[in-house]
């Protein structure tokens, strides 16, 4: 087999000794004769591969004592109804920093739920950076403040996380274990898996107990942090297989070196492409702007719409996936997650610069 | 590899031959290089597996055009609050079967958002039965009337549904798939698949277009219906490898026959079972009253706690999975969804009539 170069934005790759340790154990789970997906999730084999998982990320990422961490479902999508449901609170405002539509789309659903206002904002300079300390409003007596922490469309990243007395929320859909974080310093951190965690279809949620004990949500069960919390995620059946692959990746992030080990990888891979971008002398023209710049998704442009249009039809002949831009932007953008080989950007890197060379020299032949 | 002899309440046994076709294509979907787990959902590969599953599942259905299929997360235990949130309007009153515990808990959620009724109950009879249409309350003015058509830790199962002048909202977790069902007649009908639909994090819906128009949400885009109708379900990132293993236990309902075929294949299957319960004089009791038992969970209790302890342990030692009782009621529990072979079946009748000789005999030497 050869392996695609896979940059789909999510649901994404996934690495392949992953892929085929899960493969060779499908059918019949250690010698069961069943797969894990047949398993009751209250069972003694589950329950080792729930725990694991648990265990693992809790250690990958340093989550401390005070925090919990939760499997559920529903995607980043959920989460932006839930986070307001639990912990926006009659006549409280909810903050929040816009870096792009994710954040949008968070806003919009907070503003269903209750008072709420933006603290920052880069959309009117198309998104194309992070909103410095000095550009906020007033972020006190928030109920928490929203940010999220890669920007998959825009190609642009939060390098350092603010310090605030206010309880951080961050979405870390796209950048999730991707480098080190200071996890204790966030409220609630909630990612779908489907980018740097496994398959679409487990939600990850990392959240400070004391403040999960002061949800005031009494609209549903089930969308109540501390449901979950208090049954270790089985309050419902979880999605078993998707926590079972979540628990095979991170074994495997744990064989990168952790998320410091996965940090170095993502910054030599991200570098590969910056540099063709940078070195082009103008052909393509990264999204991001300087110091912004997403170590995750690396978004350009080319002079025009029709070259656009050829690059992607010959990157596509040449075996490269999803190098597509959002829908809703045009443009072209890499997604070079954790499980993205080096390889995989060296070739990308290389067929970028080849395809500038070939189209300045044509275009120069026919001026 | 040995089978094993699955009887698991859910996650429950899938069909091999389904598991087989996954195992075989998992690291490279058909010759792309890539996991279907790693695709993008709004590819074209993907999009084959979406709209094929989504195409099965309306014809071994049968599903009028006045119905939408939507697949979703969160399982039975979100449906709980998100029929009320869609459906109770203010001044409106909900009507509610109780059969069950899922019942009950349907209830509960419903209560945190409006005003609701109880139909019908059999909870003072132990939930032994299903309510007969002479002891209901009026139902007429509902919003909605929700039953449960299979009671997983009962087992008893509705074998009619009833004709009513207000939508009819059915939770078919656990047996949904396993016989005809005149599917237009409900208003909405949703699954968790994890019995006899594939593995756990996929939640199927079927319900009438016209009657999603009037949902009244306004609480969370992903909470409303019609959010995910308009998207084909694909607003946000869905469990695409949970629907593809969807698509392939469809392909294989196709070929047992559809539901009539496996709804044969189920009475057989539970008929074997019922006859050693019913000729063994009283050695085994069903739960389920006459006329009420499931195809799907048949419950069963021994003369005493310490019998029932030796029969589930020396089931066990014999290779039979999954036979305790719910733990909120104890006893014992086949659950023999569409995926458990004929041939399971009978091993667990004969061994049930071996063991009642076996010990018949010895308490008659020990007496």
């Amino acid at each position: 087999m050869v392996r695609a170069l896979n940059f789909s934005a999510g649901p994404a790759a996934l690495p392949l000794p992953v892929l085929e340790k899960a493969q060779k154990e499908f059918v019949n789970y250690q010698g069961t004769g069943m797969s894990i997906m047949e398993m009751s999730h209250r069972g003694k084999h589950y329950d080792a591969v729930h725990s694991g998982a648990k265990a693992r990320l809790k250690n990958l990422m340093n989550v401390p004592d005070t925090h919990e961490i939760l499997f559920l479902q529903g995607g980043a999508s959920l989460q932006f109804s839930m986070v307001p449901i639990n912990f926006l609170k009659k006549n409280e405002t909810a903050g929040y920093i816009l870096t792009g539509s994710w954040s949008e789309k968070a806003l919009k659903e907070a503003e269903k739920i209750g008072k709420t206002k933006v603290i920052a904002s880069s959309k009117e300079s198309l998104y194309r950076s992070i909103p410095s300390r000095s550009e906020w409003g007033d972020e006190k007596d928030l109920a928490y403040l929203h940010i999220t922490s890669n920007n998959t469309i825009y190609g642009t990243q939060w390098h350092e996380f603010p310090d605030t007395n206010v309880p951080l929320v961050a979405d870390m859909s796209s950048d999730i274990l991707s480098r080190p974080v200071d996890t204790g310093k966030f409220g609630l951190i909630y990612a779908g898996a489907q980018k740097n965690l496994g398959p679409s279809g487990v939600t990850v949620i990392i959240a400070n107990k004391q403040w999960l004990s002061q949800s005031t949500n009494s609209l549903s069960k089930f969308l109540d942090y501390n449901t979950h919390a208090s049954a270790d995620s089985l309050y419902n059946t979880p999605p078993t297989f998707a926590i079972y692959m979540l628990g095979l990746v991170l074994e495997w992030a744990e064989e990168q070196g952790g998320t410091e080990g996965l940090e170095r990888k993502n910054k030599e891979k991200s570098a590969l492409l910056y540099d063709s971008i940078e070195s082009s002398e103008g052909f393509y023209r990264g999204h991001a702007l300087n110091g912004s710049g997403s170590h995750m998704n690396v978004t350009f442009t080319l002079p025009d719409q029709d070259l656009e249009k050829d690059f992607l039809a010959k990157a596509s002949e040449h075996g490269f996936i999803g190098l597509n831009g959002h829908r809703s932007i045009g443009g072209c953008r890499a997604s070079i997650y954790n499980a993205v080989p080096y390889e995989a950007c060296e070739k990308l890197a290389e067929f970028m610069n080849s395809y500038r060379k070939n189209h300045s020299a044509r275009s120069f032949t026919f001026q």
